[in-house]
């Protein structure tokens, strides 16, 4: 989870929403490594998960992540949880909960569904803090400064 | 629908289940269009809809098709599904329903849950039969032959 908090730190760095994951495969060796590129690539599926799940298959060049775990800053949203179903990884460790646009533990919840091909083991809320501080921090910095508002008139 | 269905049948030619995928602009140009590369790029998220959005938001320059239509021979999958809310299209028509692995009109139903925040237009069923049958045609021919049961002993 360091390593995929320095993910997350370094898209901030490059004004990327501050999400970073990593791959590790069955023997503890990292396959993979990747934080958002949304901006930079203009596409909206540039999601940390699905870049490191991508290059972990091509590291292993398998199409399936058997008995690797993805490790990631916030919790996956439904695309990414459904692309983990794809990918197949034994084990999916996040950090922050993500009550608003999460897939794991909110919203459709898709690990639990009936239909669901494939269970990862799920852990959440690892360095959840620091993980969900990046998040803060950075969307803190972007929003515009709050105005007071202007005093009324004294009534006449 | 017909450039989806000749992207669908050049995957099956490629060996790839054949799934083909279109994006038309607000004007009615052609931004790109994407068969299935799981195979090929060794990538389960490598789907017709995934590829063709992300090639037609490269072709406009932003992460949003805005006004765009996608047009892809089979329903999408969950993460597909999860996919288009990101890019948010105006409109998604496809082919072949799809009980089984389908996140639109089956599944989890992204589009209808309360916390999705892109809801496309939806029409699905067009050019179904057509769509439905390049699967079968590929599954079928892919499935090992059926073997006849070995005669029993006759009663002793």
């Amino acid at each position: 989870m360091r390593l995929a908090l320095d993910e997350a730190r370094a898209a901030a760095a490059r004004d990327e929403v501050p999400i970073g994951a990593v791959v590790v495969g069955p023997d503890g060796r990292v396959l993979s490594r990747a934080g958002n590129r949304v901006e930079e690539h203009c596409d909206p599926s540039a999601h940390a998960e699905l870049l490191t799940m991508r290059a972990a298959g091509a590291a292993l060049n398998s199409p399936r992540l058997t008995g690797c775990t993805l490790y990631v800053t916030l919790e996956p949203c439904p695309m990414c949880a459904a692309a983990i179903v794809h990918f197949r990884p034994a084990r999916v460790v996040f950090g922050a909960y993500d009550p608003k646009g999460g897939g794991v533990e909110h919203g459709p919840r898709l690990f639990e569904r009936p239909e669901c091909l494939h269970r990862p083991e799920v852990i959440g809320g690892v360095a959840e803090r620091e993980a969900a501080d990046l998040l803060r921090a950075f969307f803190a910095a972007r929003r515009p400064p709050r105005t007071r508002p202007a005093p009324t008139d004294p009534p006449a």
